[in-house]
């Protein structure tokens, strides 16, 4: 791949210019880049003999081949190692509902990450579209070609409705990253705070702010894992509880399968007494120092609101705050899902899987965490460039 | 683009290997790329400061401005270079109806010519769909990403409606090449045959044998370009003339609107006599050389079936014909799509062209015509490796 790049000097004036706020910079280089991936062949087309094999007369065999045996298409043709990076539009990062081409450089991007990270091809597709039939038919009638399904930034509660019946009607992997590349990294993050803290997670309780794509999933994920932990869901209106009428079929089925504990009222900051963890996938600056206080001990602080998160690690810290984790590069302990997406897609690819299982992402998030030999309150996920993360995560979807 | 091939040494022994049936060497060479096209991004991701600029935070300032202005889109994502080659394997090569999976090794083929040839980025995408109203919404809702839509190997009669449907809904260039760009080509070929015989299109007769995307297209384009051209149109079941009950609407229609003669009923060997041109886009050995010399003076001999032409070279040769073409690279004048396409959609995305007209086309033609500078019986189109091409093809459409 590394022979794909010519002279990014450039870049280097990027990075000195930039300052926290690196819009005019980001904005500058992809205007100078034009697109931030390009397709090239595998092989060169020099003359006819190259032709002749790499297009007709030859590739009709191999379209024959392959036409007959649809299997055979994983080893033939892009299939085996490309996946599509599909949104609508409708949650991009932060930004809301801004459309298919406001989503298209986040896209492109996240490709640019499947490449860098997993040597996974990836094809970003943005749709003209944001109704959940005709999102589920399009990717469905497109995936031919691909091994594998990306979704991306597509708004919850839709979503979770999305994902499911594409997953049902298609024998690729198919995932929400949003969700699931969350929630294995969170599961990651929990796994090694508490080799920190010394605790165990069925014995903990869990208080999640947001209760949007990334929440639900890692709520799930959780209980999965450790299927006595107590979990609370705090959304914009308080916690999420039984007496409560204002619940989407979403939050209604978390309380009926049990999912979250649902019993009784309240806001965020009554949901956080004697908690354990704070998961935090809402709103900057909701979380106070005051409320960690009367937290149980060694409270555990994942706030991932991007870019300004729940609480920021120095005022969580006053508030005795043991482990504090953002979404933030600029802090330790990143909450990143470039630590599972890439490689969870190369395993798939590799290994020829049909579905992402919660034990595939369960299994994702304790081989991340492995990779943190000494879990400390400053380091409790490995570092994202960590060129070993992908292929330790590839090697357990199987 | 160059940089990113590796070591194709290996092409040396399925050269050495491959004789006139290379359907082995076709299926190992594939076997081991895995592929002809792979996603790679356009400037590295090595460490959080390259991050903070093509991913999060800095990449929400670009999906900012073009979500504003979806203009720019051509200008800071890939939308600017890109374009979709999407098929549903209703009509691949000469082996018909494939399906998705079979028809894909072509487009990947395709897409490795569209960067050979004009450093076009080209997305393969094969449907899980033969329905023409499902390819037209779904092409329409993938659509936000790419600059331009090749349709490729789409059976007729259904591929000239979903074309116009696509057209008409879509302010990018949509194309299905198999219609156009053979028209294109046979057009500048003609153009260049008739230095070779002294004629004018004028004033010659065209027999054209086969009434699919590739007859329709070029029957129009002529007409267009040569008015009083007179154009006999040859199905399976003989001429194409008023009198028959079971003409298709594709056909009717060119009856109607006077594209074709349609005076009189006969065969082939009928239709040819005192033509000056005889186009065939039909079926293996269909016309003998007989037929040829009952035609008028200097026949011009496009036999263009594939891989078997209408008629060999040198039985045509036999019969009289002054000019032979095929869609072979073994013989002189190979009528080549690949002399149109590339330089076409290159044009329309340096130049924003929104439409491929019939100008377009027709400039095109001219464009590939004039880079023979002396046109003879064995010399009527360029060399299809000959690197003016897309860029004289490219100029003109704007």
């Amino acid at each position: 791949m590394r022979d794909a790049y010519r002279d990014y000097s450039f870049l280097v004036y990027f990075h000195a210019m930039a300052k926290k706020d690196n819009s005019k910079q980001a904005i500058a280089l992809h205007k100078k880049l034009g697109g931030k991936i390009r397709i090239v062949p595998t092989v060169p087309v020099r003359n006819r003999a190259d032709l002749a094999l790499v297009y007709t007369p030859g590739v009709a065999a191999v379209s024959s081949l392959v036409a007959k045996e649809p299997k055979l298409a994983r080893i033939y043709t892009m299939k085996g190692r490309t996946v599509a990076v599909i949104s609508d539009g409708s949650a991009v990062l932060g930004l809301g509902n801004i459309g298919a081409l406001g989503a298209l450089p986040v896209m492109e991007g996240k490709a640019a990450l499947f490449k860098t990270f997993a040597d996974v091809d990836a094809v970003p597709i943005v749709l003209d579209t944001q109704d959940a039939d005709e999102i589920v038919e399009t990717v469905i009638r497109i995936a031919p070609a691909f091994g594998g399904i990306n979704l991306e930034d597509i708004a919850a509660p839709k979503c979770f409705d999305i994902e499911r019946r594409i997953i049902e009607r298609l024998d690729i992997p198919v995932m929400h990253d949003d969700q699931h590349g969350t929630a294995v990294v969170v599961l990651a993050g929990l796994i090694n705070s508490m080799k920190v803290v010394n605790k165990e997670l069925n014995k903990c309780w869990v208080t999640i702010a947001g209760v949007g794509a990334a929440g639900v999933a890692t709520m799930r994920l959780l209980k999965k894992f450790a299927p006595k932990v107590r979990i609370l869901a705090v959304d914009s209106k308080g916690i999420v509880w039984k007496g409560r009428t204002d619940l989407n079929a979403t939050k209604q089925r978390l309380i009926d399968e049990q999912v979250i504990f649902a019993e009784g009222e309240g806001d965020l900051a009554r949901a956080l007494i004697e908690a354990d963890i704070f998961l935090g996938v809402s709103q900057p600056n909701t979380l106070t120092a005051d409320m960690i206080r009367k937290m149980n001990r060694d409270p555990i602080i994942f706030a991932m609101a991007n870019p300004t998160p729940e609480i920021m690690p120095g005022e969580a810290k006053k508030g005795g705050a043991r482990v504090i984790a953002t979404g933030r590069s600029d802090f330790p302990n990143q909450i990143n899902n470039s630590l599972a997406f890439p490689g969870i897609f190369r395993g798939a690819l590799d290994n020829k899987v049909r579905r992402i299982t919660d034990k595939h992402k369960m299994d994702a998030a304790k081989a991340i965490a492995a990779l943190v030999k000494k879990p400390k309150a400053d380091m409790i996920v490995p570092d994202m460039f960590d060129t070993r993360v992908a292929k330790a995560v590839a090697k357990v979807i199987r």
